[in-house]
């Protein structure tokens, strides 16, 4: 019954669900959007997502990813603030009923885990043995491909980056600590940072202003990229990191980022050079989560 | 000619080498050690390491464990301050000839990494999916378990974690940082700590008169413990980790340290509480390292 030629994935969000179907060697792909409108409750969505994955001709597994907390064992989503009726639902099960599959052929997996592995198979950091992909939006979000595999932790919740601890007299943290890099260096504490600063607060316009010549934009990028490398440094100690993939919507600022994150990187491992790490851009952009979904189940053991 | 029953491994220190056999069941072992005599030039080095192998009966691979940087494309140890004379030496080509055997059965691995592994295998942490081994000693070294298997990073320098940054403000490290966690609660920084605050150095005193029930010295200890968490916290946020394993001299001390570990750990990770984590104490000693480093060909890919 399963075609492994063609895989389909789906990134299922708080607004919008992606769906797409890709061949196994990555070349051609297809690709469609609805509305969640996840108001109307759990089966709707369900039956959305088996609606879109039919219409790109589903055959064999399917993977998804969730802005949320997963339990493996169980196929459902424990903690999910942004699509709260799929909470506990049976989200494998019921999607392999309606598609006429085994529940062992849904693969369930994080958002930000979804979009390391598509950017590790056809995006940026295709090939890379060890990469640590580093999301930059509200918050930090992260996803870890350690032996070219995703790896997810005992409790699936490894590379939540946003939460390394860069600076324990910092800004106060959501979640209750102190000075987490996402309280210094997400696109919100960029932001913040550049309005406390007198600067213009709207990065992509802080960013060309920093890329036309002015240098006190310039100067507030390459702080806050060093707090980034502060943080991504604990990852080099401890996981001897030498690659970096940098994505999300502040992403698109890594070039101004570059320099601070080097410095911020140097400054906090030891025993490395500049030239050590790899800095590099997101490149599969939205389709980063439901490509890497397509790819789950060749990741299963 | 291999004789997959039977392991061999060598444990080559700055003065003494110790070298075991131990049946592939874990169950039976023998140990025989020897002064290193390091002066004498790597080829006496080898003739003993091989000596040593012959008397326990050496057939098939053999692992050696070392305290320095190995390149494992060539076979050899680049930087090894404690045995100088066997750096950019040909260890395994040179053992193998002496044990006719191919340089591809002498597997050549970090002391860390190789003591993680025999606690994995035997010791306090067996069994663990993921375990995070920490050595309280001069420094803090570590060994990284992931998925069962040894995890050594893109150059071999995983689990550097006496160098995780701690506190941006603390003591400066050799390494040129500061607050890195073996400024804050190695042996030797925390001997330092308890000089400095009036109390005994001797970290074995001083443990006793903690556990006879002096306050300033349980206090003490507390807080080095809790140092040493808050630095664990960053591989809790990376790795998602729920277990170490706590090993070295200082080590000893880990009944006084617990309570200060948990502090730093739930202090500085997100979504934890005191009971997601399990602290082990080392098992296995000195006989650590020569068994991990027995271990290594079955890890091998």
């Amino acid at each position: 019954m399963s075609d492994p030629a063609q895989l389909f994935g789906i990134d299922l969000g708080g607004t919008g669900i992606k769906a797409g179907r890709i061949d196994a060697d990555g070349l051609g792909r297809e690709r469609r959007e609805v509305e969640a409108r996840i108001n109307e409750g759990a089966d709707a969505v369900c039956d959305r997502i088996a609606q879109l994955a039919q219409d790109l001709g589903h055959v064999g597994t399917l993977g998804i990813g969730v802005p949320g907390l997963i339990d493996r064992e169980l196929g459902l989503v424990t903690h999910c603030p942004n699509l709260a009726p799929i909470e506990d639902y049976p989200l494998k099960v019921e999607l392999a009923r309606r598609l006429d599959i085994t529940p062992e052929d849904v693969f369930l997996e994080n958002d930000a885990n979804v979009a390391a592995l598509g950017e590790h198979w056809l995006g940026g950091a295709r090939g890379e043995e060890n990469v640590l992909t580093v999301t930059l939006g509200t918050g930090i979000g992260g996803g870890l491909i350690l032996g070219q595999r995703l790896f997810t932790g005992s409790t699936g919740l490894a590379a939540e980056i946003g939460h390394i601890c860069v600076d324990p007299t910092g800004p106060t943290c959501g979640c209750g600590n102190r000075g987490c890099m996402e309280t210094l260096a997400s696109a919100t504490a960029a932001s913040r940072r550049a309005r406390d600063a007198g600067l213009e607060p709207d990065l992509r316009e802080l960013s060309e202003r920093a890329r036309n010549g002015e240098s006190a934009p310039q100067q507030l990028l390459r702080e806050v990229g060093r707090d980034l490398g502060r943080g991504l440094a604990q990852a080099v100690m401890l996981l001897d990191l030498e690659c970096f993939l940098i994505g999300g919507g502040f992403g698109a600022s890594l070039d101004l980022l570059l320099q601070g994150i080097g410095d911020g990187l140097l400054e906090r491992s030891y025993g490395r050079e500049r030239d050590s790490f790899r800095i590099l851009p997101a490149t599969l952009g939205s389709d980063a989560g439901w490509i890497g979904a397509a790819r789950l189940g060749s990741q299963a053991d």
